[in-house]
Formats: C-alpha cells, structure tokens, sequence
C-alpha cells in the first residue's frame, strides 16, 4: 500500500519509530507501532481492562492518547530531520463503544506543511471477524525545529 | 466554595464516587477524585514516568483521559438517578509541557441539560509553589436513561 | 455515484431541499444545494467580495457556514420523517486560503445514529482548472423528534 | 474593566479597528466592533433574517463568524506589530437557538504565545432585560510574521 506523500528525511521509519519507543505511555497502554508509511502510521493496542472506564470499556482518554500518537507520527514522518512534533490540539468524536480483543488506529496525514500539520485518525475495534469503527480524531501538529524543541 | 449548580439527585457525590470507582484507567493512572461539587469535579494525579511522551512529560492523551473524566463528572453530578453518562466528543488545546510534580483536573459543566450537557475543563501543574495551565477541553456529554446506558 | 447509506424517508431530497431553501443566511452567502443523496450533500457558491476578510479571502465563518448547512443536511437526508436536526458542535481546520472563483462544500455523514450523527465535511476552491482543499469540518448533529424540534 | 494582558503594541486598539475595518464579511453580517481590550474583543450585531437558518434562529455559521473575527482579534490585539493573524481552526459549541434583538460576541485570549495563541468566545442574545448564552468557541490562532502573512 502508498500514501500520497513523500518524506523529506529517508530516515523517516527510523526516525518515527526511535521517538515512539520513548513514549513509556504507549508500553504502559501496552500499544506497539505495526506500520510507519510516509504521513500515515498504525499502532496496535490488544483490550487490557486496567484501561477501561465505568462499563467496562476502553477509557476514551486511552483512545486519545493511542490516536494522539498515530496523528503526531504521521505528521512527524514528513518533518524534517531538525524537527520535534507537539500536539498543539485534537478532537475526538466517539462513535460506539470500544470493546473488543483488540484494537487499532491510524492515523493520516490530511495537510501537510513546514510549521502545521494536520491529521485524521480513527480507531477501529476487532472481535473474531468483526472490525468497527469507535473514534475518529482531527489533530493539530506543529513543527518545532532545533533547540526550542521541547519547551513550546 | 459553591458552584451555580443544583443537583437533581441529593446522592451525586455518592453516585460519582462509586462510577470513579469502577474506572480502571483512573487506578493505573493513579488518579484520585479530589472534590465533587454540582457540576464540577477535580481530580489529582502525581508525575509518574510510566505515562510519557518521547520528551518525558506527561502524554496529552493522558490528559486527555483525566479530563474526560473530569468533564464527565461533572456532567455526572447533575444527572438524574436514572441517567449513566456518554462522552459524545471533546476537543483539548495543550498550552504549555506537562512538568510537574503533581497535576491537577477541573472539570465545570458549561450548560446542562437533559440529554446534552457541555462541560469545560483545565489541566494545571504544580511544581513548588508554581501552578501553571497545562491544557483546557470542551467536552460534549449525552444522558442515557435506563437500559440503553452502556450501548451508545 | 453511490453512497453507502440508505436513507429511511423516500422524500429525503425533498424535504433537505425544503429546508435548505428556508434558510436566509444560504441565499445572503449566494449558495446552492448543487447535491442530495443520501448521507451526502454538496453546496456551491461563488467567489463573493462582500464576504471576505482582512486579506481578502473568504471568511473562516463564512466557509463554516456552508459546511455547516452541507453537514447537518447530510444528516438530515438519512433521519425520520419527523426529526429536525440541530448543529450540537462543529470544529474546522482552515488548511489554505479561500481564494478562487467559486467553491464547493462536500457533507458526508460518518456515523449515523437515532440522536446523534457525525459528519464531516470539505471546502474546496476552484480557479480555472484548479481544486484546492481550503478547510475541513467534522460536526455533530441532533436529531429533535416532533414538537421539541427546535426550541433544544 | 482591565484584563491581565499587556499589550506588546501601543497602537493595538488601532492597529484592530483597521483591520477590523477590512473584514467585508462584518459588514455584511452588520457586525460591529464595540470594545477593543489587551487581549479582549466584543463584537455586536443586530438580528437579521437574512442570516437565517431554517428555523428561523441565527445560522451557527454566522454566530461563528463573529466570534472567530473576536477571537482573532482578541489575539491580533497582543501581537507585535509586523504579525498578521491566521485562524488555524476553531471549534463552537451550540448551546441554545439564537432568538434575540440583538447579540454580543465576546473573543479572549486563553494563552498568548510567539506563534500560537488561544482564544474563547461566548456568544449571548439579548432580548429586553434577558441575556443568555447561546455558543461558546475556542480558537487557534497562529501569528504570521512579514511578507509571508496572507499565504498560510
């Protein structure tokens, strides 16, 4: 499968996935990063009820934040070597509950540029033969270049 | 302090406390309930490493979750006895890093009403004496009565 | 072109084309329901300098305005016979410039439900042979049964 | 009434009229700016019926309109003085119909910062002595520095 893109930096896989692996957030949720393409990334997470919310569920701030990561690497696949990726914003519609055995989201870039990014993802729900969708998410990246990385 | 709020059911401190209860996400977070008034709740979590992004804050989708929470019960909190309460959707603007040694989550409604109700939320970091916004979210809540609660 | 929707009200062109024509505010903006199909709706309108902002573009609010109508009538195309719908909340990304000769905004629904609808939608300009993606827009959307209908 | 900002540009009330002066679509809408703080802005306009929806309210496009030129202005009004103001996105909450004689967009400054400011709006109709929220924004703005300002 091809996406539209190109990635500036050849490096880019390397690059996304170097990054993930220091998001202890994504061991802690138990997600792994299955597919890195340029502007589109997919990060797999099995159910694991230490995340749930009152029903039994996946917590929606638990799909945010495994949507949240695939956004922010799709964008930062198409970044530049000296660029950090911030979230500066997202949103989430949630569409139907998330049970399953396991779960995937992916995330797209839809409008790539030097300082803002946006991107599209979606998180989708399996059980035996079963795939439906549980959220969609819009997210807003920027770029942030050498040293000011980190500190907004 | 007194909010503007009435709540329908005299147990909503109660009933919050006992749906905080059962959301797993909260205990691995470890995130604690602080403060339940009608139509506003706070909760705290302390800095744990285990909940990183790759520059070692907090992950906005950890955010994100303490303060869906929080929005949700606040929006909680006013509902009927027979109510069970659904993110719908929220947004989140991060405004500065999440460093700190403890944070914590201010969830208001914003209208309530009887399906719809509309709360906002702030995310601070405390840091010595130092308190700083880290994020705000607007959060869309539905009231589901009855049986329907848990199927969307 | 299809849709994978199947809208309940055999007359749903007709009553979102009824609706479509009460609204003032489409008339005053100089847009046209170009496209009705079920779960899919398509607005167009010129370029028009009464409309524009600072630098001589298209209003963000005014783009919003048409998404707004293309998404909540997409919804409204696959809703009962007496449902109204009602805008609970939208977001926009503004990706580019709105300049052009004329544009296009596209609704789809992603997720349909009883009471709440998703839909997205996109703003296209066009000059000459160009098509441009100016911003994008996911709302949520209400279904108000019988007399309730608009007072919310 | 005094906000905790402090304008960067003397000239910042000034510098806001004018541009605020450009914007067509104000004029059209009938808009016009009433108080022009640090970091605040209010907008007021008349009720029209030729901006509105089918049922007769407002269009939420159009409440959207005035409250992205305050939330932008009320970022513009803290920028330096060869910044132009881009809306990035912005996401609107409708919380009841636009019924009134008139209305009153208010857009404040959430967190200012070189690149990217947050705005929020609230939106409130008057009718004889009542006044009553009708929407509220949050809004990302982005300063565009020199030449580069109207490209995106």
């Amino acid at each position: 499968m091809k996406t539209s893109f190109t990635a500036n930096n050849p490096a880019f896989e390397q690059r996304v996935r170097e990054s993930f692996a220091l998001q202890n957030a994504m061991k802690t949720i138990g997600a792994t990063l299955t597919r890195v393409m340029p502007g589109e990334v997919s990060i797999s997470m099995p159910f694991n009820e230490e995340l749930t919310q009152q029903h039994g569920y996946i917590h929606a701030g638990i799909i945010s934040t495994v949507l949240d990561s695939a956004c922010g690497y799709a964008a930062f696949s198409l970044m530049a070597e000296n660029a950090a990726v911030l979230t500066i914003e997202f949103k989430i519609n949630l569409l139907s509950p998330a049970k399953g055995e396991r779960f995937e989201a992916l995330g797209r870039v839809k409008k790539a540029g030097r300082n803002i990014t946006v991107s599209e993802g979606e998180f989708y729900a399996y059980e035996g033969e079963n795939k439906k969708l549980v959220a969609s998410m819009v997210a807003t990246m920027m770029a942030v270049y050498d040293r000011e990385a980190t500190e907004n």
